[in-house]
């Protein structure tokens, strides 16, 4: 039996998932055939079947990766002196991504197939459950230091946040005039009127 | 050649719309099949298609029906004295359609469909598109009568009402504790705190 390497293995995972990002965004995950993110990638059917079973897995495995990605990036936060900004420093990073067409389209995407197909609808339930966690920790640490308004549940106002991140990227799909780059400081103002202990 | 009474045809229609959309909203769109719909309102398939040409076509029916009722309750709100309260009543009503099952699970049919379907996706545009504006007119009165604070922008508050909305619907679709009964107040409360002169 043939031995596997683990980098080698992750790296090609990788690469596909890189590949199918970007076929996902631009033709849609249902009109993506496997044949083109092989083209894409540059692979065989046969050993690209080796990495993943399905596209589903594809999109399972984006899926599980944003929500590592996330984690990790709320884990660093956990440090910041004002938690308030540091918030409000995530919901920049959101806007930069929804400004990113590769990106949103695949989230859109992702949206809709979460409610077709039970799989990724439990896995994008977990990452959504998991981001808001996070941030209901972080308002929690901002009340405890007034940067927050005391009177704001952080588990209700985490949801509401996530409200809002849902309706930039519900936005893109409707309303092609809505432009994230020039938004970011409208959601800040939001944000910060919303929470501020001294608004 | 039979005479049609253009009374009797929108009664038939009606009754379609109305089995079309417990349908939908029990199954999907995609699982539906025009037979459901057909046993749904107990009418054979040609005489469905006398009225409908397609799933796609009562879909499409059901989104100009949504527009020209929303336009209705816009229309009705324009005489209100308190254009702020206007606003508010309207959100109460969007957290009560969202509460019933059968509208908010059509909803997020509708959201899913509209990325795949570009007849449906220009539908829901136009839909939304005279939604923000008909939200941008009432927060404009809102400003003039100091109900409103004047900083800010009616037409990108308004957008942002609308992100709002579409992120309850979101919520619905991924967080299953969001309770719309419940948070009809916290949409109050960020609605207030965003718009109101004397927060």
């Amino acid at each position: 039996m043939r031995k596997i390497d683990p980098e080698r293995q992750q790296a090609k995972r990788r690469q596909i998932i890189e590949a199918a990002t970007i076929c996902f965004s631009r033709s849609g995950f249902h009109s993506t055939s496997t044949a083109e993110i092989c083209a894409e990638v540059g692979m065989s059917p046969g050993n690209l079947f080796h990495y993943f079973a399905s596209k589903s897995e594809i999109i399972e495995a984006i899926v599980e990766e944003e929500r590592r990605d996330t984690a990790a990036y709320f884990i660093e936060l956990d440090t910041a002196e004002n938690q308030f900004d540091a918030l409000l420093e995530f919901l920049d990073i959101v806007m930069a991504l929804a400004a990113d067409q590769t990106y949103s389209r695949l989230a859109l995407e992702i949206s809709a197939e979460a409610m077709r197909n039970p799989t990724i609808g439990a896995l994008v339930a977990v990452s959504d459950g998991e981001m808001r966690t996070a941030i209901a920790r972080l308002l929690h640490n901002a009340v405890k230091r007034h940067q927050v308004d005391s009177d704001i549940d952080p588990d209700r106002a985490a949801t509401w946040i996530a409200a809002l991140i849902d309706g930039v990227f519900s936005r893109l799909a409707v309303d092609p005039k809505f432009k994230p780059k020039r938004e970011k400081a409208m959601l800040r103002l939001i944000v910060n009127r919303f929470l501020r202990p001294d608004r």
